[in-house]
Formats: C-alpha cells, structure tokens, sequence
C-alpha cells in the first residue's frame, strides 16, 4: 500500500522557536511543522500553552483534541518564563532560531524582554512575527481578541446571515486561522528574501486587519454601490437564478445542497432545465436569458426546489455536478468524515497520539501528489531534551539540573 | 508626509506566469505580487480573463472593480492560446519562469499542452500551482466549482447560520480566497526549498478540500461529540454568557456588537458587571463562577442588552473593550471605511487606476512596521512589449510582428 501523505520537506533545517498559544498563532507555525519546519512550542512546565485543556481530549487528563488538532508535528519544550534562567534559555534559543512566533496579549512578550528590538539585536537574522487582536495605532490596539470579535470588528459578521435578519459569526474560524494563515505567508517570504540578505524582518498582523483580506468581495460591492453589501446578497447585481440552497431529502437539518447557474454560461440552464424535467424551457428565451429568467425567479426556485426534495443531497450534486452545472450538497463533519476519497488522497488523517486518536484534515495542499503526513501534537515537554541538546549544546545532565532549579 | 506602506520586496526577481483567472488563483499571486514577485498575466487579446467584467468598474467599459481588487500589483501581457505560436510563446516563458499557475476548468491546461509533465521537462526549476474545484480522485473531480459550491460542499455552511435555521454562506470569500492563500503558502514553501534542492515541485489545492482548513473547529467538536456541530454553537461546551452579539443605538441592520466572556477569565465577569451597572453582581458567586452563570443565560443576556441598546455600537466596544472585556462592534464596509486608522496604517489604501480609484484593503500583515503597498492593476496587454522584452529578449518589433500575425 502506498502512503497517502508525505513529509513535503519543504523547510528542511528551518527552527522556529514558537512561544504562540490557542489558535491564531499555532496555525502559523502548524503549517510550516507541516511543510518540514522543526516548530518549537515553549510552554510554561505547570501545564503548558492553555490551548492544552480547552474542552475534552481522546481521554480525562489527556491534552484537548483543541491542543491535538492545532500543534501537530511540532516539538515541545517548557520553560519558566518567570525565572532570569529561563527567559535567559529563551534568547540562547533565539540566537539559533530562524524564526520566532508569538501571540500573547499586547505588551508581554516586551514586558518579559523578549520584543523586537531585544532579540533583533541578538539575532539579526531572526524573522519577528506576531499576531495580536488590533493593530498597533487603531484605537483598539490594547484590547483583547478572540475569533468571534475578530470576526465582528473585521466585517465578517455583517456579510453573513439571512436577507432582513440579524448578523452570523461565520462557522470557519477564519479570526484565528485566517490569520494564521496570512502570518505564514509572510514568514515564508520573509525566509525567502533572507536566503540573500542574510537578514530577519518583524512581521506584524493583527486578527481585525486579516479580515478584510477575506472580505474584499463586499469592498468591491461597497464601491459599486456606495453601501455596505446586504446580508444574504453575495453577487453582483440582481441573483440570476438558481443561487441558492435547496432542502434535499430527507430533510434533516443539512440536507441541502447549493444549485447555481452561472450568469456568464447559458449553458447551465440548459442543462439543468433536462436535469429537472424542464426540458421544454431549455432553449425558451424567458428562462434561458439571464435577465429575462431573474423575473422568474420564485417560479424557476420552485421548480428546482420540487426536483431536489426528491433526491439526497448527494444524488442532487452527484446528477448536477456531473451534468457540468455548479452544485455541492450541504456536507457537514459526518459527511466529510464518511466520504472515502477524503483519506484515500491523505487530505483526513488519523492522528496517532499516545492518548489516543483524532481524525483530522491536514494541510490540504498536494507536494507532488500527496498532501504533508500528520505526526502526533507533542506531549508537555517531550521533546526539553533533545531540543535543549541539538540547539544548545546541552547535557542530558544540563537538563536535569535545570529541571531541579525549576528554570524549565 | 512618511507613506504609510511599502514595497516588501520579499520576492525580488521572481517571475510568476500567471494563467489563472476569477479570485481563487488570482488572489493566490496577488499576494505574491504585493510582497515583490514579477506577476505576469497571461490573457486572451479578445477581451482578457473573464474576470475584468465580472459586475461593473469606476467608468462604463473600463475593469471592473473585481479584477481591480484580485490583481493589483500585476503585469499583463496577452497571447492568443489557440494559436500554436501563442503556445509556443507561453512556453518559452514558462522556461523563463519560477512559478506558473492556473485555475482552470479540470483538464483544460492539460488539452492545451501546457501540464505539468511538458513543463517540467522544459523547465525542472518551475515551480508548477493548480487550483481545481475538487481534488484529483474526489468523486467530484470532474466538476465545476465556484465559491459557494466550496462553502457548502467543503463543510463552511452546514456550521454557520442560527440555532434551528437553515444554512448559510459565510459572507467572506473563503472558497476562493481561502484556497488562494494555502496555495500562496505552498509556492512560498516551494520556492524556499528551491534555494537548496534546485527543483519545483507540482502543487495541486482542491477549493472543496481548502475549506477543511478552516473548519477543524468543527472536527474538533465532532471528536467531542461523535456528531456534526450544530449550527450557531461554535464552543466546545455550553455557552458560557455573554457570548453573542447584542443590539446597539440606534438599531439598524449592523448595530449590534459581540460581547464575550472567556469561560478561562473570571476577571471579564467582574469587570462586565460593573460596566453593566450591576456591580453587586460581580462577586455573586451565582454570577461569577461560569458553571454556575450558564445558569443564568437568559437573564445575563438580558441584562446586557439593557445596557448595550442604550449605546451605540462604537460606544460599547470603546467602553467593555477598555476596560479589558472581549468585545466587537459588528463592522461592516462603511464603519472600515470611515475608521481613519485603517489608512494611516496603510492596510486600506487607495488603489490609483487609470479608469479611475478604489479604495481596498491591501495583504494586512506589516513588514518591518508598514504593510504591503498597493499599485493598480494592469490594463489588458498593458506590459507586453516590455515583459517579452525582459524575459525573452523580444525588440518592439518582434512584438508588434506577433500582434499583426494575432498571436498576441
């Protein structure tokens, strides 16, 4: 049998010193694990980052499947950070590291003597990144952040909901790991460019500002115009239809699946007008006409919708799809996790973690065929000695001595 | 006047050849356009790629403000794909390329002679990114894909919307610009690695498969709990109030704003209650612990709102979020527009477009302190003549002899 997932290897010797915590900057620094990086988690020895016991885990006491699904292939280190020793530890590490990774509340990492200008003066070579809740300069700058105020205060919010009703905090959580997606962009340019200038850059993002990278089809609507995009109207200009949801049977809670006809390709009706056995108003202008079919509207609606609540939504997409019209069922988690291909192509692994299993989606990009293999989140300092060994130079006997003083 | 963004030049002297078209290829080089890469456009003369009308721009005729958004910072030059000196000329600057890519319908650049196995043979260095809709051996590896047939078939809606309600599309673009941006990372990776090995490598991202990234919230719960998560219950646990979004002053559509206690931090009990004007309550063991508030939820919520209705939703994010209380007002593009930071910090800037502006956000991550500055996108063919010049040595003349002939 052959692996369905590789180790892309892409970042082969690149050590990233990574003092993030819960989301947004774990999935920066997950990725690049991922893509061959040696990620090093410091944690504090009484319990490590919080993201350790943020809900249940594969078993009680066990790190949290939260911990387990964000920090995969990664390393762990635990460090005091309030002894001198151990913030002492903490810049010998940054003198070798590539990169250095944080996301605590605004003003600690300076407070603790670890900011910019400290560990650029150490290490010019060193790439600085951090991600806070609001950038420096906004009148918002010293507040707190999480996902769900990232994801109101950077306009995901009040794109996202029902025509006439109130504002959705969108599912993804695309506060934390969009962000985290925008800082590894930029921790690998920022590689990039050091393989010839030999010097590291401070990076900055802040969850609010990442937002708008993901929301500039409403900034398009708004310049068209003059008004923010109303809730539950994506396109622009009037919907031709179909483009929308519609129930499937047997009508549980997401049997639904997306029918949509390209205003640009008339072809879709056509073919969808057969599909739904229509096939007299295929090629009558009233329907096949994009702005003649938007008067008809509720009609053409109806009679997709009385098509697809005779079929699942898998039969609804699998008979759409293949037709060459745009459609996806409604998956959730259940779905997704059923569906074969899914780990036949290495895109859902299984993550093998001394407490137990998780089954999870990888980095989702293929490497030559294959998506990068899942190695377990580490254990609360598993990995002090070998890390303090390779980076440090230290003793087993070192480590210990250490470990007696409480300075890790 | 000190500008507030700059030329990152993370990627001097990459050229990108740039096939891809819509927003979930062009967003994918885009970025890597903002941050210093060569990004050429390669587009058919009648017209350019689809997405330069897609809805309308600043004049009649002119770009519309989609592809302005989607492809700042980039060059075009056109060729005609159906003549064979056009491929022929494609080729050669494949050979004179660090990344190609394309997006597609799945088999069409394959048809063209322009896959990964020609490519590569031509050119070993490049670094080759497809963006299809579904991932090779999917089921659904044939269909067609458009933003929210990745929204709804990759997971994104069955999780957003209201408890009991139907599924909705999260607002943000994430099918598309989702997608780009893990594609974005992996050429990065690519590259890096390229400094050492010498060689590209084939990357291939599956807009249905891209979402899973950013859904792992949802597996985690589904780990929990052997089931989908609900819809409108993102947590991993009960609700611990507040946490929702709560009406403002003075009560239209996006007056609202999101107040959360973090069930980690009793500090945000406390410091809520006093502002609430219920400071008897912030000590009251009933109120204070989070198990015991859940308790409580309607009665905590109600009180909020009390509070918040009195205020405007600027108001209630400067009073809680001061006093160190997540919280965010519900923006939408009018309030970031109207919020002046976001342009002395540069992450909304003006793009200066010969059809004439658009203001937009630029990638919001700052390099050394300013972020990524924006130029305008190209016009149809603008940099033919000097990018067949550059890259293949071309005289004008050479090219005013392949436009005659309609190669170009």
């Amino acid at each position: 049998m052959t692996e369905a997932a590789v180790a892309p290897n892409c970042l082969a010797g690149v050590r990233i010193l990574d003092l993030s915590q819960f989301e947004a900057g774990p999935t920066s620094t997950e990725v690049l694990a991922q893509l061959g990086a040696e990620v090093v988690k410091v944690e504090n020895p009484k319990g490590g980052e919080p993201g350790r016991i943020l809900g249940t885990g594969p078993k009680p006491g066990a790190d949290a499947y939260y911990f387990m699904i964000y920090n995969a292939n990664k390393k762990s280190v635990t460090v005091n950070l309030k002894s001198p020793r151990g913030l002492a530890l903490v810049k010998d590490m940054a003198k070798q590291a590539d990169v250095f990774v944080e996301n605590m509340a605004p003003g600690t990492i300076e407070k603790l003597g670890l900011g910019w200008d400290e560990l650029h003066a150490l290490n010019p070579r060193l790439i600085y990144a951090q991600v806070k809740g609001f950038g420096e300069g906004s009148p918002y700058e010293h507040n707190l952040s999480f996902d769900m105020i990232a994801q109101a205060a950077g306009g995901n919010m009040a794109i996202t909901g029902e025509v006439g009703r109130k504002p959705i905090r969108p599912g993804p959580t695309l506060g934390d790991t969009g962000t985290g997606m925008l800082m590894a962009i930029s921790i690998l340019a920022a590689l990039y460019q050091r393989t010839t200038t030999g010097t590291g850059r401070r990076l900055q993002v802040a969850m609010q500002d990442a937002q708008l990278n993901y929301i500039r089809g409403a900034f398009i609507n708004h310049a068209r115009t003059g008004e923010p995009q109303e809730r539950g109207r994506a396109g622009f200009g009037p919907p031709v239809p179909p483009n929308d949801i519609f129930p499937c049977k047997p009508g549980g809670p997401n049997d639904w699946a997306y029918v949509f006809n390209s205003h640009n390709n008339p072809e879709h009706w056509r073919r969808l007008a057969r599909i739904i056995g229509r096939p007299e108003l295929a090629d009558d202008p009233e329907y096949l006409e994009r702005d003649k079919r938007i008067a008809h509207s509720d009609e053409v609606n109806a009679m997709v919708e009385a098509w697809t609540r005779q079929h699942t939504k898998h039969e609804v997409m699998r008979i759409i799809g293949a037709a060459g019209v745009p459609c996806g069922a409604v998956m959730d988690t259940s779905d997704l996790l059923a569906e074969p291909t899914f780990e036949a192509r290495g895109i859902i692994q299984t993550q093998q973690h001394p407490s137990g299993e998780l089954r999870m989606p990888t980095f989702p990009v293929r490497f030559d065929g294959k998506p990068p293999k899942i190695a377990p989140s580490p254990l609360l300092g598993e990995h002090t000695t070998e890390v303090f060994g390779s980076w440090l130079g230290m003793s087993e006997r070192d480590v210990k001595g250490l470990k007696d003083d409480g300075v890790i």
